[in-house]
């Protein structure tokens, strides 16, 4: 099972802000849109993701005065992303290995989706439930 | 696999702070301990639960100045717990249905300990992987 399975799926859409924008501005959508990243682009062009926890902890650091910030200055901008073709199972590593949540899934230049380590997660545990499944089939027919 | 098991290895650590603390002493606390949540408690009674996401969420809502409101005008206060003998299945069942990261640990009425999504994923993957190996070699010596 690939990343693209979970896309196709969940959908491209890619929630973004840009650089200059204000982590206010940021923080607002993430609070909207009822999730953890978003991404910061100009244009096509990826500079970088903004998650839950930066925010937490450039707040935590500076206090409320952060919030007037421009998003480039609190965003991480040494992104790793994914390819569709990559397996869940190799992401899943990457995730838990790397410590963050959110992989982009870039298809040559282009960004194509964002996907959460929940996504990954969900997809992951139902892949090792058929492969059980199919297991036991073969053990109880055997 | 229980999830006495997990806190046996991660230990019994709960951060935690007041309901009347002010957010902001929260967020600092989250962010110096990289952590994603703390209880909010009152000597040994647990009044609720703050996560990354309820903060960002209220931020995002009342902008900066929501940084001065007590905690406990923020928390969740319905916290859904769990035993320390309940399978890790079915924790991570209960943590995907209802959408939280973090669960408490309840021996009785005392808490015992705090488990995060992460450390569950982490459980339920060895666990699945030592029952394919398990049902893998039965199929090879059959």
């Amino acid at each position: 099972m690939t990343v693209r399975a979970i896309l196709d799926t969940k959908g491209h859409q890619i929630i973004h802000v840009g650089p200059d924008d204000k982590l206010a501005v940021a923080v607002k959508l993430l609070s909207e849109r009822k999730i953890g990243a978003v991404m910061v682009m100009t244009d096509q062009h990826m500079d970088g993701i903004l998650s839950e926890r930066d925010i937490v902890r450039v707040v935590g650091e500076r206090g409320a005065s952060a919030l007037d910030e421009k998003v480039e200055a609190v965003m991480t901008r040494k992104v790793i992303s994914c390819k569709p073709s990559d397996t869940v199972a190799a992401i899943m590593e990457k995730m838990t290995s790397g410590k963050f949540r959110h992989l982009p899934v870039m298809d040559g230049d282009k960004m194509v989706g964002l996907i959460s380590i929940g996504d990954v997660v969900k997809w992951r545990l139902r892949e090792f439930e058929h492969e059980q499944e199919a297991l036991r089939d073969y053990i109880a027919t055997a």
